[in-house]
């Protein structure tokens, strides 16, 4: 078993790595951090906590220590659930001994840093290498993108690698469990959607072409086509719901497009990785499908459902479909862990 | 004053014509039509009222009749907001004799019949005279688009009159109201949306480009860029939200697309029409709007308010925004009695 | 392995009995019956499944058939999930030659029928051999409460067998998911409650005197207390919550409320059933719990969970407490599967 | 014209006062302030605007001062729409110079401070008097209850003066906008609705009794019945429901509780008050009203609307009945105005 600790383990996030380490074959939870006004208290008396499947007893009395690399010992890997500015400064003090796999947006961006969806560009890990190189570090960062991204790009890899993609566009409706319990006012949302997401759309934009480029001589070239996004928050829990439209260079029909995603798989399948789903698309064929309460905990949050894949009816390659994904479970908390998985089977 | 029945009054789309023809200066109310069920009854007794405002006194006391033309007399003009399989039937029967301004779908892509929004292509109404010549009526039908085309097509006319636009892509967001009272279960919208309205995209698709064509010679000619849309119900009352994406043939900038929009009028501006709102489009510059509940009573509800106008990152002759129109006021009741206004006017 | 049918399949409901029984170590499903619509189809085919957790492989090839005891044999136990007009009429049939536990209400208030929750009144199964001797039947109904009722009556027995009650006051706020999958309008709950649930009221004032009472030579005689009820539904999927106000002739205090809802036990707990929660009745202490999305899957949603509970003011004989229960599952599938259990164990 | 002043102009219930005091004939809007924050500020820039009516041009331009009194001069009354800790102390600076009409609850229980609905107990004003004596101040602080009870209250003060009443149970349904802009998150809210709201049952049982009850010698004597209250916020923007049982000494009829509170009017009334709703009491006969969306906006959001007036069963002076009341209208800017247009008229 692989000691592990979960940084800004009360908030949401934190919450879903607990929820699905609780019974992890490999990792086991040592140590939980969060600010100081938590440091001290038993995880159960400084956490509330909001998902429906209720906290694990294994973590109730584990005492919740201050984020700090001092504050923790004998951790092997540690995840992090930090917000964008905490994680900027604590992430390079706790890889200096310690493996990170971390969901904040703090260092996705790094050139020397791996930004990876273990289906998608796994050989971006060999950064690693670079990362410790260039730092001095014993451990290292790995990150996930954000959770719009992630459900897209599983969604564009396969067609990616079989068609020539010319432009796609992306039209959000998320869930607001991706602001965090305290980020959307219900007075926003009830009766009301907010077009508006800080930072969304750029994330979309740079980091898809960005997970789909080349990594040659330790330089990541991101790929080339146009990529452009809206974003918006709808009155959903959990489960993000993306529009896509995709310009291709040639002709194709509906099913190629659809057996393309069905039949993707990658790495983490051929490895059997624990949290890896069967099929990291699923597609399916009613038509008002994918819905995201109904869709979101497909193989366990871990896939993504794509629906309505449909011709435009002008042009030929140009293609239409609806995707969900869970955005705290394949697009966070999830994410980071099959990140580790991966990690701790190949390196 | 010009008398004035609403064929299928009891709906929600029938509510909406008797809020917004209570006080009209040149229309009065004389008839009612619903089903052979409410045939009979005082309207008071017939129907239940949806409307925040409440049934104006005038309405309640007016007895209703059966959908029929032998059932009403005295009639200049009649609104329809009958169901299409109904308003194939019955519209028809009412022309003869009748203006009918219709938002039923039924007839608005017959070759002889005028689609119209008025700030957008007035001209078509000279269709009038080739639909009676045809038909022999001394009536006639006039038509306005779907709801989520007329938004759309309020904002995309005066950047086709400027611009050389390439294609568009549209993803809505829509109120549950477009489906009617019974319409969409709460089931399918608490913690939930549904990425399909049945024929909608296709009315979008084909609508649009319909009102931004050339009428020659008695034969529409559509636009010929392409438009791609996607729809989605969401749980918002009244108000439909769309994301729409621009491929324009040259470069523009944020500005010249903002003030494109913002001071677009047309004709019903210029004949000071009672419903015509001062701008068709209202541009607004925070950053998280336009949202349903706070935008979509902009001028009573007659105007499209648009924000988050932005480039492409690759691109700059691509461009985003957002918009929202009222979906039972512009988008419906309200279209059909500015095109009788129109009518009223001119002919 | 007793071989079990489901009469209305199809539905919310059946729905449930289904996820339920999937996996039941004593119940196995043989049967599913609906309208004639679905007969002669697949279960997958015939169905639009409305859960989140997907369709259980194990259905999804059975061949569904008419709502008919000539359609199924070599049935122990039909679970009915039948509307109550079509219950009325079937049941009875059924009865004749199988056990019929049931969820609808046609049935209820018959003299010789049992109406169980089996922590409160498993006594009352001795109806059963009234019923067969009334009836000339083989088999026998049994039936369960309203999911208001079930929820409230197992909070009321552990004080009623304490304390003695004059008086009880509930509001409740209850799910959609209780009217069926199209029974309350999104219009009707998007920034709305509907204060009225047809007949609701009805059946938890008189279930709950009828569950609390004594059967003697055969003949329930219900407690006599007064239950007054308020009903409204709100924007929630699942989980009804209500207040209860109670007024008792003695004074109590706070703590011996609450242990005594929270050591509440009943026979299904003695015998170990395997649908039995440990706790009825869970009671938490946070000042803002119980809430439905949090608390309706405790114990797989088989337990109530009480909080809130207080003294009023001015007396120290009333309290007040906030409950929690799932509605389709507790009060509901669940209940005719515990009473089936019971069934089986002591029949 | 008497001059105004808004505290606190900038939040929910200042925005409601804003657009209630716009048209007003007697009031005319002539300083705002808010906190340090936004003095200093346009009106229009220093607030986020959230009603669905447009923000008033004349305030637009107004820069907003300090919540002190030596920012404002020329001033007779002030609202209050601050918060309950800034209240208690600003508030009694302001009285010393300015009439104070406030919807906070800092002060509303002070023995010296009349609690007022001009409807029920306008009589209280004769506090005024005992309140500058005892602090020696030229102005003076009036306030209204709390937005439940004042709801609450008006449908009772009929009953009360017809009959004996013995027990109010009430179980309210309370709009996110009562709770703040930001009051509650929306995880709280989509799917779920919360059993707890800081303070406001002891609001209501305590604010009710006073209200009802008798000022002799500048003493109030509260009523003496009681009062009990459990508090839930649910998914609605605006407009508070109510589930109320009353117990009564004596026997009653349905048409006689309806009567008495339909036929119900006050001293507002008599005097044709600007704000007073010709009825303060409006009851609706329909099986499923009041519903919030549906009548929150009754007389300009001015009444409480009634509905489901009913009997117990088992007791001939047991009722129920529903009521919807406007929170932030009727429950607090609204109830504000009414009382300082009261105080104009008659002092």
């Amino acid at each position: 078993m692989v000691n592990v600790g979960i940084l800004g383990a009360t908030g949401m996030v934190g919450q879903r790595f607990i929820e699905l380490l609780d019974q992890h074959p490999n990792f086991n939870i040592t140590a939980l951090t969060a600010s100081q006004r938590s440091a001290g208290k038993r995880y159960e008396d400084a956490t509330t906590w909001y998902l429906d499947n209720k906290m694990p007893e294994s973590v109730r009395d584990i005492v919740v220590v201050d984020t700090d690399p001092s504050q923790v010992d004998d951790l092997d890997i540690v995840f992090s659930a930090l917000p964008s500015d905490t994680a900027a400064k604590v992430e390079p003090e706790f890889a200096r001994s310690h493996i990170v796999a971390s969901n904040a947006s703090a260092m996705r961006m790094e050139d020397d840093v791996p930004l990876v969806i273990p289906e998608v560009n796994p050989e971006y890990l060999d950064l690693i290498e670079v990362q410790q190189k260039n730092r001095g570090w014993d451990g290292f960062i790995v990150t996930n993108p954000n959770c719009s991204t992630i459900a897209l790009t599983l969604t564009l890899k396969p067609l990616y690698d079989r068609f020539d993609i010319k432009r796609v566009y992306v039209s959000t409706m998320q869930a607001v469990s991706g602001a965090g319990y305290n980020g959307v006012p219900s007075m926003a949302i009830v009766d009301n959607l907010v077009p508006f997401i800080g930072e969304e759309e750029e994330k979309i934009e740079t980091e898809t072409l960005h997970l789909l480029g080349d990594l040659e001589d330790g330089v990541v070239t991101p790929a080339s086509f146009g990529v452009s996004a809206s974003c918006h928050r709808v009155a959903v829990v959990d489960g993000h719901t993306e529009a896509v439209f995709i310009e291709m260079e040639d002709p194709a029909d509906v099913e190629e497009i659809e057996s393309t995603m069905a039949d993707f798989t990658g790495l983490p399948q051929k490895l059997d990785l624990y949290s890896a789903p069967k099929n990291p698309v699923v597609v399916r064929s009613e038509e008002n499908r994918p819905q995201p309460r109904m869709d979101r905990n497909e193989s366990g949050g871990m896939s993504v459902v794509v629906g309505r894949v449909r011709q435009d009816v002008a042009f030929n390659n140009s293609f239409r479909y609806v995707l969900v994904g869970h955005n705290t479970i394949r697009g966070a908390a999830g994410a980071s862990i099959l990140n580790a998985e991966l990690i701790n089977e190949i390196l």
